[in-house]
Formats: C-alpha cells, structure tokens, sequence
C-alpha cells in the first residue's frame, strides 16, 4: 500500500526486445539457483528463481502500469487502484485478504512505483498456493465499491499527509518534479491531495480495465518452490476468475527505450518548512534504465556516495562533522532517469553543505578515480549483490525488474562481469557529464528564499 | 550509529541463572540449524548458529551496557561512545574501518540501547574473519582522540536534530518518558542536545574502560560458519589486542530481573508541531522481559494490533477511514516494560482516534478474543517466527538478546510450544490488567492543549 520509488541497483540486465517471445528459457547462477520463464496462455508471464533450502517463498504479481501512465485528471489512479485492490473482491472481503496473509504469519503488500505495480507476499513455502490464489483474486476480480472507495479517498490522504510530515521525502519528491519537469515520470506516484479528492471512479473502474489484462501481466517468485506447480496454480487461479487466456497471445510489448529529451528546471528552489535540520538534494537527468553506462554509474556512485568509506561521507560528516546523513543515488526508467546527492545539516550549514555537495562531483569529474578506489566499488557491489540475493524477496522483485525493464534476466556471474568491466575512464566520462549538466537543487529548512541561507558560510 | 528501540518480538527464551557458567551447550531446531555456546577465558561468551547452504554471516559484538546506565551528567555518553568506536583504533583510521566492510559490499553498523550496545556486520562467509578483527579491534583498541570527540559531537547533534523532525519519533520518545517517568529506562538513548554538547570526553573514556571488558563482552555469529573457527577468531583477536583473559573468569551476572516500580505521569500531553498528521500515542507500564506473560502479550499484540486484519487496523483504517497507520506494541526490558497504541490521523480526528484507540483496549479487556482470533494470532506469530529465522541478522540478534535478558538459549520448537499454549483468558487477563491501568497520551500535532483537539469531534 505504499508509494515506491526505485533507486539505481547492480542488477543488470542487457536488453533485448522483450513481447513477442513464448518460449522458456533456463539460467543457473552460482548459487546453485534456476531461473525459468514461461509465458502462459494469454501471454502472462512468469519467472521463478527456485532456492534449495529455503522455507519460504516470495511471489510478487506485476503490472506493467505506473503513475506515469495517467491521463490528465487521472492523475493518482494507480495508488489509489492498489489500495482498492485490497478493499475486496467478487469471493473475498477486505477482512478475508487480511486475514488469509496474518494468520499464516506472511507479508503481503503492494507498491506503486511510476512504471509499474506489484501486488506481493512472503509466506512459508507450504503457503505458497494461498498466496497466488488470493493475489491472483486481488488482481482478476476486485469490486471497486463506491463505497469504499471513498472511505480510501481519506486514507490515502492520509498517507499523502505522514509523507509530507516527512522533511526527506518532501525533498526527495519535490527534486525528482523539478529535475524531470513536465516529463510523466516527474510527476509525484500518488498524486497531489487535490487530484485524491477529485479523482473519480470510473477512472480507477478504466484504468483497472485497461491495465489489468493477462499480457500485461507478470508474476514472479523465488524461494522454495517449483516452476511448473507455480505455473500450474496461477493459470489455474485466472481461469477461475473466468479470465480469457487465448492461446498464443502475446505479452505487450516492452516500453519504447529510446530516450526522452528532459527539460527540468535548474536552479535552486526552497521550500518552508519549521524544521531543524535543512535537507538538501542536488542533482540532474542522467541515464535511462537500459543505457549501457549504468554499471559505470553504479560504480560512480559507490564511490561519491555509497557507504561510509564514500567522498560525501569522508568529506562531508567525518572530516568536517557537519552532517549524519549523506549520500548520492540514481534512478532509471525506460526512456528517462536522474542522479543526485542527499545531505541533511544544521540550517546554519546549508550553504556551506550545498558548495561542498558540488565541490565532490565537480572533484570527480576532473581527477576520476583511482584504481584502488575502482578496486574497492567493484568489491563493494559484487558483494552486496551476492549477499542481496540470499534473500528470496530481492530475487523476485530482482526477475521483475529484468522482465518488465530489459526483457532478458542476467545471471549472476554476467552481472559480475559487467560490473568488472567498468573502468576508471568510463566513470571520469560519466562524472564530466553530470558535473557539466546544469544542476537543480532543493533545500527544505527554515528558509523563505536562498538568500536565507546563501548569507551564511560555514 | 543509531539510537536503537526494541520491541517485542515472539522470541521467547525461559530464564535461569545467566552467569558463571563455563560450559558450553548445543541446541537444534527444526532448520536443520545447530546453536552452540562457549565462554572463553576471560568470560568473554561465543553464541553461534550455523545455517547450513548460507553464503553470507551475520556477526555482533554486544557490551551490556546501555543508556540506562549511565549515571547523572553521562547522559549520552553509551552512544556518544558507540560513535566514538568508529573514528580509530591504535591499528586502525577511521577510513580504514569504513573501507575494510565497504570494499567486500558488508553492511557493518551499530545500534545503542537501553540495556545493550551492538556493533555488528554482515559479510560473506570468506569475510568474516575480517569482520571478527575489525570489530574486536574497535572494541577493545579504539583510540577516543580528543580532536574526533568534538568532531563528532557534532554529528550526533544532527542525528538527533533529524529525529526530532520526525513527528513519529518525538512523539515514541515522549511517550516512553513520560509511561516510565524517573526510571532509567524512561531517558532518551542520545541524551538530549544539552548534555552531547556538555558531555566531557572523560566520562566517554570511563564509560568505556568500565564497561568494555571481558567478562561484559557477548558474541553472537549465525551464517555460514564453525562455531570453533568463530570462538578461535575470537580469542585469538582479544589477544592481539592485549586484554587479559583469566582462565575461569566468569561473565558478569544478568542485571536483576525484579520488576522496579515505574511511576509515570500519566493524562494527556501535547507536544506542537506544524505538521499535517497528528501522532497519537497512548498506553501504560506493562511487562519484563522474563514475565511469563509475555507469551500472552505477544498474541494480544498480534490481535489488538499487529496486521491489516487487526482490531485497530480494521476499527480505524477499514471500517472509517480515519488513518493510514496504526498498530500496538509493546517493549520488554529487565525491570519495566511497556505497552502501546499507535495511531497517525488528521487532526480534526485527534480527539475521535483517541477516544476509538481507548474503546478498543476496554472492549478487549471486558469481552477477550475468541478461538478463532487466538488461532490465528498462533499462526501469525509462528509463521512469522519460523520466517523471521531465515535471516542470519534475525538469528544473531536473537542470540544476543537471549544471553543477555535471560542467559538461556530456547530453539524454535520451544518458542513455538510456548506460543501455542497461550489461552483466551490469558490474553484477557492481561487486557484487563492493561486496560485498568491509568493511561498516558502523547499527541504530537498542531495544537496548543488538549482543548484544542477535544472540541473537534468526528
């Protein structure tokens, strides 16, 4: 039920053209794991990953629809569609979708990012067959009742109030509207308070209908389990929802990945707020998810911002003490994406903290790297993405990712090799870019206008 | 480096006497999963669990010192410590710590709280030796130069500057203030601004050479590994470090388990903020960590408030709308304890939320749960339990927690016995004892007094 937002990850799929395709196919990766694909009538698409030994299983439904996907005055559908699945269906009450996950001690959720929707559970394997029937059930045949419906209106106005209780997350969402500008993808997941109590019905009642279709769907699920059972339970759950599943049709196909011109705005913008500590973030358009430089960047930002041993973390909290929080991120979709760093400081700092921020990405783009700072990213994301994937939950949402983005799923040992490619050059080249590119910056803190806080130096 | 606050968890070990003994135990569970235990010289104590087909482990270093000890005029000095132990050793910069867990993608961290301090790691299992060194190192060897002290000072003063932006947080940290009054247990872990900025760097030190001894050290590993190869690293890395280890030196005793009486103030008390979401929060002193009825207390948790189809979570959110979340809690330590109600709305509902939050307990409390809600409270927390073990971190702190609150390792299969032998009228009991007892309110919102929101009915 929440709003997600996806930052840069070492999971690298290459691409591929993704609809079309209904054969299986198998991957193995070192851990001793199997992949499998199959696309069922209808053209749904599922992919398993199958885990020796682990007890619980993963399962995760796809749809390839997300906040950027809205008409105008549609503005917040998808979130609030998500909500609604879970307000019950034609066989199930709000209480019986609860319950069903509670009393087998499961997770079931669901996220709303801005290119697609996932309906998702973790469950003892044993449970695997409830979950895919009440997910499936979720996915086929909610009410939509107009009268809850307008009960989630508040709810979810109620979200919309805790996360802008939320100095980071006002930010963060504020940041990536400016930066990305009147691109789809700029636009907030859930939509403004405004467009909440506006949005009518019948838009969630079409856009339910238009998105939720077999070939746009996709399921996957790691963990203990089988290919062919999870095959098996989920076309069988979509038959019972009387679902049409014509042999031989084809999932839709992949989004175009051809690049979007961006045209944000630059600059600095300040939002008011009574706040203790300014949260600043500076940034830029950067990579779409399929650009062959995206393993440069996870290496670039492994380095400028990506643990305690990072520049930003070196420069900024350690040496200076002038934060407890600093990093830099990217974030990629398919035509789109954007980079940039995260501090927050003392309102007096911010200034000081907003120079330093540009002085470490201007520093990098004229010196690089070295190659013992090459060395020490390479083993940093090797490892996290090895370590990532002893989890079932990062394995599913890891296939979906490579399925609904890149149409062809890397195994391990690729995604090593892409990442020990990159070279100190490749990062330079990125990081001249970014540095060049003009920056937008977004402070939250205590201030009317930039010169509140441009007055004072640290 | 973070202010660390524990609440209960369905782990369930039975107390004895936890000190003085020198010998090790083995306990199985149905995982396949073994749990040994040694003390070595000096009475350091090793808890492992190797997780057979595990590719990553979880280490932790526990000193069993927390926020509650510190004497007057320390307050802040456990985490201001914690901090402190990242900056340098005599062996080691700062940059050489960060880089050591950075370079192989480990995530390292450490968590201060009110009874214990963990430093801990999460790494492949070819790293862990790594891991056992640096962490003993910064246990036993760091260095506390004078010029990091203030330096850092500065940045657990923006820590606490950026909880204190979180309307959630301040309102948790008053409510445990104000329900355990002038107990120990009631000061907030960081210490308010006013003492980080007052704290001199000789009650750092004090803290550090009385509490970070042998006899005061737990090590608890789970992952890929060999309990004797971790109890080897261990000793081995104490050594190096020239801590005097005595053969037959025996582990500090468990701090006494007599429940302290807590007198708290109890009404209703506003903190202002300009936020959108007022946060509620409202309950009373409840349980230790060894009361019996803590079995019972977690099964009220998971009906009264632990998941989507939870009394409050139905009451509130399902049937009116009126939050996005809520759940209850409630926390277990030696001495005190206490239990809670959470809830985050508009705050035009304040005074409504407050008023279903209390009919809620009371309706517990007068009419219990039915067979039906304690089945599935059982499996939720079973299910969730046997879930929660999958993760080498889970594993390694339940490990600590168990050696430090009761000094008895009890494995799954216990814990699970315990969980299903809780009755109806044991959770009934214990409403009824919560519900009678006085309450205290926390609300964190845009208001003055309690008038302000009192005349807003629903």
């Amino acid at each position: 039920m929440s709003l997600s937002s996806v930052v840069s990850l070492p999971l690298l799929p290459t691409p591929r053209d993704g609809g079309g395709s209904d054969h299986s196919f198998v991957a193995g990766d070192p851990g001793g794991n199997v992949v499998r694909r199959s696309v069922l009538p209808g053209g749904v698409r599922v992919l398993t990953e199958a885990m020796p030994g682990q007890r619980s299983a993963t399962i995760g439904f796809w749809v390839g629809v997300g906040s950027r996907d809205e008409a105008e005055g549609q503005h917040g559908s998808t979130h609030f569609l998500e909500h609604l699945l879970f307000k019950g269906t034609a066989r199930r009450s709000a209480m019986d979708i609860a319950s069903a996950f509670d009393e087998v001690g499961g997770e079931s959720n669901a996220a709303t990012a801005k290119e697609n929707t996932c309906y998702y559970a973790r469950v003892l394997d044993s449970d695997l067959p409830m979950a895919i029937d009440v997910i499936a059930d979720m996915v086929t045949s909610a009410v939509l009742d107009a009268e809850e419906l307008e009960q989630e209106r508040d709810v979810i106005l109620e979200e919309i109030a805790m996360d802008s209780d939320d100095p980071g997350d006002v930010a963060h969402e504020k940041f990536v509207e400016l930066v990305l500008g009147d691109h789809p993808l700029g636009r907030p997941i859930g939509g403004t308070p405004e467009a909440i109590m506006a949005v009518p019905r019948d838009s969630v009642l079409a856009h339910y209908r238009r998105y939720y279709v077999p070939s746009e769907i996709v399921v996957t699920a790691a963990g203990g389990l089988d290919h062919d059972v999870v095959c098996r339970l989920v076309q069988e759950a979509l038959e019972t929802a009387g679902w049409s599943l014509d042999e031989g049709a084809l999932p839709v196909a992949r989004r175009s990945t051809t690049a979007t011109p961006v045209r944000g705005a630059t600059g600095t913008h300040v939002i008011r707020r009574a706040v203790e500590q300014s949260n600043i973030l500076i940034g830029c358009p950067s990579l779409t998810a399929t650009d062959e430089r995206r393993f440069a960047m996870s290496v670039l930002n492994a380095v400028l911002g990506g643990g305690m041993s990072s520049r930003l973390f070196q420069e900024i909290r350690e040496k200076r003490g002038l934060v407890y929080s600093t990093y830099s991120f990217s974030a990629a979709y398919a035509d789109a994406g954007y980079f940039g760093m995260y501090a927050g400081c003392s309102p007096a700092k911010t200034g000081q903290v907003i120079r330093l921020l540009g002085a470490e990405l201007d520093r990098l783009a004229v010196d690089g790297i070295d190659a013992e700072e090459l060395r020490k990213a390479v083993g940093q994301l090797s490892g996290g993405l090895v370590m990532a994937l002893e989890d079932s939950s990062s394995r599913m949402s890891r296939l979906g990712r490579s399925e609904l983005v890149s149409g062809e799923f890397v195994d391990m040992d690729a995604s090593l090799e892409r990442i020990r490619a990159v070279t100190a050059e490749d990062v330079r080249d990125l990081a001249r870019e970014l540095a060049a590119a003009p920056r937008t910056t977004v402070v939250v803190g205590p201030f009317d206008t930039e010169a509140d806080f441009a007055e004072h130096e640290g």
